[in-house]
């Protein structure tokens, strides 16, 4: 099996791209992993200029000789190129699996609108330079090779369409030409460093949506390294979200085991 | 002239009260100047709870003794009451002028969509804490009472429709039942501490919704407060606004003077 690496968001390391390598080469000689040179171009905030970021994607997605597309990391910087890329892609691009989560979640989400059948959110590269790093990627290769499993988020349910993302990217691409069409979806949503006044606003903004009240629940994973409120805030992330869906009419389904760390668990976008 | 003050966001002080009365009774003594007090209640975030925000909202919005209702100051939380204080609105609310910016940028797309048509941003009494804030509450208050073209901000067209917004506030509430229907409007925006990537994708949510690119245009008021990025972004707000404006198909209007501080002008909805 081959995959491609390619960085559509912020600058990545060589570092982090030696570490997955040799975890890789250690638990699963058969997987080549082809960082793509992308991955190292820095510009500004991002991995690379733009044009660069969608090319480098658009070459590894139609590319035959690749059989899965990862992102890198995540950060920011996917929304500036995925439309643009996305529209580039050929037949063969259709069936690659595609692998990341946070601000990968734009590609996802704009590849999920387009039809492609095989995404799924889960570790990153970057994710080896975690405390646990090694079982995030063994994880995301133990999914992607034999579909272990072990590595799915526990509460998935059989025959019931999935799609998880990160709250504020999810929140920021609804209105966009990157909006999926999650009607009956059951919406896993995690979120990192924001705090507790952003994560209600994002709660308002996504369940105030008339396209996101037809999903058939939410499901919350963890919201890390939530940054001190001033005032206190008074309520936890799991508050928050019942009493947003409570108020949209949208089912609250418990939580999930998805999150930016490195017990960071697969969903696969749509059914399993 | 009488005007009722009420909070429907972050927590108020007694402190900015007795300035924003001083200041009053100096230069403008016809002008009474009511702080509901609900004001100065506390719960968690906010000023009061959700039912309490919203109760002072609709009692003074209901009340034919108030010509003009102000929003005592921004911060996050009046998303949370705005929907159900508008439903509750009687014919003598359509009547007075409501007068606000950041948060209360909910409420006023709230009562814009639903047609009121005496709406204003503009500086609020929390802004007589700031440097300058006296000419700050003096401004807000020669608009209201002479509807003074100095305090209006400088750029507005004639004939033309406009309304003004925070962008955070502005794209968080895009797709939701406050969205207010801005086809043919001049936009103007403004931003406060967020960093340039969060200004950047805050662009691409606000241009790449449809709605809004039926605007006649956009205007960039101030960005203040600007964390550092790490790494530096590259780009400052005007280049970001351009970029975003060129690909969306919306026209680029240049600066506007408005923002969060002292010098923020008044800017009515609608046509002047």
């Amino acid at each position: 099996m081959r995959i491609g690496v390619v960085a559509p968001s912020s600058r990545f390391s060589e570092e982090a791209a030696a570490r997955v390598r040799t975890i890789a080469a250690a638990g699963r000689p058969e997987v080549e992993i082809v960082f793509h040179p992308q991955c190292f171009l820095t510009h500004n905030h991002f991995a690379g200029p733009d044009a660069a970021r969608a090319e480098a994607f658009v070459e590894i997605a139609n590319d035959p000789g690749f059989d899965a597309l990862w992102f890198a990391r995540g950060g920011y910087g996917a929304c500036r190129m995925a439309e643009d890329a996305i529209s580039r892609l050929n037949p063969v691009a259709r069936d690659k699996t595609y692998l990341g989560y946070s601000d990968a979640g734009y590609l996802l989400a704009g590849l999920y609108r387009a039809g492609f059948p095989h995404l799924a959110h889960r570790p990153m590269p970057q994710d080896s330079m975690r405390a646990g790093g090694e079982a995030a990627v063994e994880r995301a290769l133990d999914w992607l090779v034999d579909r272990a499993t072990a590595a799915l988020e526990p509460g998935l349910e059989p025959g019931r369409a999935h799609a998880a993302f990160n709250m504020t990217v999810f929140g920021l691409l609804l209105g966009t030409p990157l909006e999926p069409d999650l009607s009956g979806h059951i919406l896993l949503l995690e979120e990192v460093s924001e705090h507790m006044y952003r994560i209600d606003r994002a709660m308002f903004h996504i369940t105030g949506n008339e396209a996101v009240r037809r999903v058939a629940g939410i499901r919350l994973g963890r919201c890390n390294e939530v940054p001190e409120n001033d005032p206190d805030f008074g309520e936890n992330e799991e508050a928050i979200v019942r009493f947003w869906c409570a108020r949209a009419g949208v089912k609250w389904l418990g939580r999930a085991d998805i999150g930016h760390d490195s017990a960071n668990k697969v969903v696969p976008f749509g059914s399993l």
